[in-house]
């Protein structure tokens, strides 16, 4: 249900602020701006080869990180849940508390 | 709102695992089971002070990872937002949907 880009796009919003400056520039241009590793060598003039050992080996830091804490999974649990209540409350949707709540968890959805 | 005690509990109930084994033994006998310093000391077999040195450390530690990570307190944001959702929904408590809704929340809670 999820592939690997978008998996790791979450890692790093999560778990990025433990990588080096570098690590975190060079993740953020290849996973949130979607910068090609040839696009990367060339923005910071360092060798393709360079550029794909950093990405590789952040990779390989955050994936450790949620081996040890979890926590992106539980965000995604929370998420299904919270998904789960939506629907079942758009049916009541005319209710002006209920409105307000959808709102509440559109809030939590987004945090 | 939340004593030092408590948020040091939670940031180790997070981040623990990111400690050591013996760091998190000893913060889990102190935060977890509440076992005085003196207390781990003796069952431990070392001296109070270099259980008071690993605390400290530890908390440091943990401490370190919340400011980089903030998930602790995004954690109680999104707890402080349920809590309200729960609030507003009790209202309307006789609907049978509205109490499916609410043991959901409880369990994401809880999470």
């Amino acid at each position: 249900m999820f592939d690997k880009w978008s998996k790791t796009a979450l890692l790093l919003d999560f778990y990025g602020n433990l990588l080096t400056d570098k690590q975190r520039l060079i993740m953020s241009y290849h996973y949130e701006e979607d910068m090609s590793l040839s696009e990367i060598s060339e923005e910071l003039n360092i060798s393709r080869q360079a550029v794909h050992d950093i990405v590789r080996r952040s990779e390989k830091i955050l994936a450790e990180y949620e081996e040890k804490l979890g926590l992106v999974q539980r965000f995604l649990l929370q998420k299904e849940k919270l998904e789960r209540i939506k629907k079942i409350l758009s049916r009541e949707a005319a209710n002006e508390d209920i409105k307000m709540v959808l709102r509440l968890i559109d809030d939590l959805i987004e945090m």
